[in-house]
C-alpha cells in the first residue's frame, strides 16, 4: 500500500485532489498540527472529516511520550475530535512496541526516566515499568560508606569450593532465581518534567551495571510543546543527560528513526 | 619554565630523582589521587612534604565544580594537608576566569546550573550570579496561557512615530537603562545534585533567546565523584542535558580544554 511520505511535489489546488485519490492512509504529527497547547488549529475538523468520508485511514503519531494512547484519545474527544486508540502512535507507544517486537523477556524490569504515557504502555504491553513520576520527589544521600541501590543483575562467581556447602548452595539457588526476576533490562528516557538527580543515578547505574541493558529513548526532540505560549526542554534534553553520564548512544524508537515507521507500515498493510 | 604534563618516558626508581630535579611545578589531580571521597590517599602527604622541601610549586587542579578554592583549601585542611587557596585550581574558578579573561561584562548576569562553588568564585570575580542551590526547589507551572519568566535581553524596535510623544520616549529610556543590566549574558554549567526542570528551562531559554548568550561547560566528565563506593553521573550529564534542548555546544573551561592549562602556565610563570 502507499503511504504519504516525503512526498516532494508541491501541492497546488490543481492537484490536491490527484494526491488525496493516490493515498490510502494520512499520518498527522499532532503538536502545531492538529492542536497547539490545549487549542485546536483551524480546519482541522473538516480536514479530517473530508478524508474520513472517502474512507482514508488515519493515522496521529506524536513524539510527545508524556501520554499513552488512552489518554491521548482523551485529549481528542475533549477537542471535539473523535478518534480511536488504534489510530494513534506515540513514542511512549513505540517504546513498549519496541520491546514485545524485540522480544525482551517479560521478567525483567524496565527502569523510565520520563512520564505516566510510558508506565503506563509499558504494563498494556505485558512489562513492569520503575520510576517515571513515583521517583519525582526522591532524592539521593551522599555520604561516605553510602551505597545508591538499584535493581541490578546480580553475578554470581561459583568456585570449586561452592558445592562443599549444601545449604549455602541451596539459599544462593533460591536467592538467584529471585533475582533474575528483579532485575533491569531497559531503561527508556523520554520527556520528563520530573527529572532528578536520583532517576539520572538510577538509569545510569543500570545502564553501566546491568549487562545488556537497553537504553532506549522515545525521541530526541530539542523542544517538547508543555505548553501553548513558549517551547519547553524535550526529550532530547533527558535521553542527552544519560548519554553524557554513560557515554552510550540510545536505540530511538520514536520519529526519525526507522523503527516507529516500519512498524506502522506493517501495521496498516493489515 | 618546565611543566610536568604528557610525559612519555616510564618513571623509575633510577630517573624519578631526574624528573624532580628538572621540574619546577607540579600538577595533581585530586578526586582519585589526593583523596577518594573523604579519605586522604596513602602516602600523599610525605609526597608533598617531599616536593615543598625541594621549593616545587605544587598545584592541585580538580574539574570538580561543586566547591570553590576556599571549600578545596578547607577540604584538604580537614585531612591534615596544609594547601593555599592559590594553589587550587577548580573548574567552577576556571569558568569565573574565564569571564574575567574574556571582559564578560560585569553589567550582565550569569545563570548557574550547578552548585555553590560556581556562584562563589563568580562573586570574587566581580560577577553577578543567578540560579544554583537557590532553584534547585523551584517548579515550573505548565498551564494554558501561562509564560515561564527568565532574565532575558529586551529588544527594542524604535519607529518614525516614537519621537512624537515624549513622556513615552523617557519612560522607555529609564527601562531600556534597568533592562540592559539585568540580563542573563552566560549560563555556566556544573556537576548540579539539585538538578531540575525548571532550571534545565531556565538555562535552555536564555541561551536560546539573549542574543551572544555564552554557554560554559566547567567539564563534560561522565562520572562524579560524589563519594567514596560509588560513581555519580558528573558534569557532563548537565551539559548534555543542555546541549539536547539546545543544540549548542559549549565552551569548555575545565580539563581537558586548552583553556585552563594555558591559564595555568600563564599563572605559574610569574
Amino acid at each position: 500500500m502507499d503511504v504519504a511520505r516525503g512526498a516532494t511535489q508541491l501541492l497546488s489546488s490543481q492537484n490536491v485532489g490527484d494526491l488525496v485519490d493516490s493515498v490510502e492512509a494520512f499520518l498527522f504529527d499532532c503538536d502545531g498540527v492538529i492542536w497547539k497547547g490545549d487549542a485546536l488549529i483551524d480546519g482541522v475538523p473538516q480536514t479530517l472529516d473530508m478524508l474520513r468520508s472517502k474512507g482514508k485511514k488515519l493515522v496521529f503519531v506524536t513524539n510527545n511520550s508524556t501520554k499513552s494512547r488512552r489518554q491521548y484519545a482523551k485529549k481528542f474527544h475533549s477537542l471535539g475530535i473523535s478518534v480511536n486508540e488504534d489510530e494513534i502512535f506515540c513514542s511512549s507507544f513505540a517504546a513498549a512496541m519496541f520491546l514485545k517486537v524485540n522480544n525482551f523477556p517479560r521478567e525483567k524490569k524496565v527502569y523510565v526516566i520520563g512520564e505516566e504515557g510510558i508506565l503506563e504502555e509499558l504494563e498494556l504491553a505485558g512489562f513492569t515499568g520503575l520510576g517515571g513520576p513515583e521517583d519525582g520527589k526522591k532524592t539521593v544521600q551522599l555520604k561516605p560508606n553510602c551505597l545508591f541501590e538499584h535493581e541490578k543483575t546480580v553475578m554470581y562467581q561459583i568456585d570449586s569450593n561452592f558445592f562443599e556447602n549444601f545449604t549455602l548452595c541451596c539459599l544462593l539457588a533460591i536467592e538467584m532465581l529471585q533475582n533474575s526476576y528483579s532485575q533491569v533490562g531497559a531503561v527508556v528516557v523520554g520527556l520528563d518534567q520530573y527529572i532528578n538527580y536520583y532517576k539520572l543515578q538510577y538509569g545510569t547505574l543500570c545502564i553501566r551495571e546491568n549487562p545488556g541493558c537497553l537504553f532506549i529513548a522515545t525521541n530526541r526532540d530539542a523542544v517538547g510543546h508543555m505548553t501553548d505560549l513558549q517551547e519547553w526542554p524535550g526529550a532530547g534534553c533527558m535521553v542527552d543527560a544519560i548519554c553524557g553520564s554513560t557515554q552510550k548512544e540510545p536505540i530511538v524508537v520514536g520519529k526519525p528513526s526507522p523503527f516507529l515507521m516500519d512498524f506502522l507500515v506493517q501495521k496498516l498493510a493489515f
